[in-house]
């Protein structure tokens, strides 16, 4: 007779394991604290779900998550310079940084032929059209350094350049505070082949 | 412009960071599953929360998670063994061995002075009351093996041997398939001073 097999239980132990890398175990332990807590605060979690998916929208300029459209950082700031990232917390990472003071231009997605995305599937339409309107005069171009990401990056460079926009590529190389003996082969080669002048 | 203290996201990542042992990082990937998900799935998502609080209630009798009080285990099966655990989990962990038949009692909590959780915090009185009613034969303590569960189980054993019902604890020794080399010092000598003949 296993608990976790009364149906209440169950349902919420499979609710919680189809969360990110979240597992059996780990399902049960949360679901076992939403069991323990009070009803209150379980009622303010429910709430919390609903009302994310309620107000929370896309961005219908740059595709970000925002309560308002166009969010803040479109109606704040000019697409003079507009940064391409794959996820909206892709461009949350930049945010961070404060050295950005531009646009965002969010994909939901790379272009990945062997998982059925094309470019028909992530917001190029909406980039072009954007760039073309706004006299954008920079795309960095801020996909991920991997091989869906470089490809993506390589087919928006080739729409974009004909529109005499500049299109730059963040730089790959070895991350700062690391240690040049544990950098992979990869990253250390294209980190002497984009080597810079002092 | 951070997206996440756009307050529906905020608010969901805070209420997922009260999940055991889930910290900011964590709790805003679970948000982003969430934001990302149908409209139906976080509705039956948010549903299988307040369901569970609905529905589960305490066992009047063992005091474990169940729909029906009294529970599955105590209307099948007979309390002449009782095994005593701290959290309805424990008793989930003996159920899977498939070696034990009696019925279970949950404690919710050990005793743990520092905590301020003293005797009358936890089910005591009740398996006092279950023991005298039902000829209760054996009671095994299957309390954690740690300082609050051996002084807990310490306590329920003075308070159990006036009635006559006889009170084992559960072995303590080395793990199935560990290894010597890598076992405790504590797990070892206690491993040494409960040896058994063969």
């Amino acid at each position: 007779m296993d608990i976790n097999q009364i149906e209440p239980i169950a349902r919420l132990i499979n609710e919680f394991s189809k969360l990110p890398s979240v597992g059996k175990k780990t399902a049960e332990r949360y679901a076992y604290h939403i069991i323990r807590a009070s009803d209150e605060g379980a009622k303010n979690f429910a709430d919390a779900i609903m009302n994310v998916k309620a107000k929370i929208k896309f961005c219908e300029v740059c595709g970000n998550y925002t309560e308002t459209s166009p969010c803040r950082v479109c109606r704040e700031r000019s697409s003079k310079t507009i940064c391409v990232v794959k996820e909206p917390k892709d461009a949350m990472a930049i945010e961070r940084t404060s050295s950005f003071k531009g646009a965002y231009h969010i994909l939901h997605g790379t272009i990945n032929p062997l998982a059925g995305v094309g470019p028909n599937d992530i917001r190029l339409k909406e980039l072009l059209s954007r760039v073309a309107e706004n006299g954008t005069e920079e795309v960095i171009i801020a996909t991920n350094p991997d091989v869906e990401g470089e490809a993506t990056a390589m087919y928006i460079a080739k729409l974009l350049k004909p529109l005499g926009v500049k299109v730059s590529r963040i730089a790959q190389g070895i991350s700062m505070g690391s240690e040049l003996e544990y950098a992979d082969e990869v990253t250390l080669s294209r980190a002497l082949s984009d080597r810079k002048e002092m």
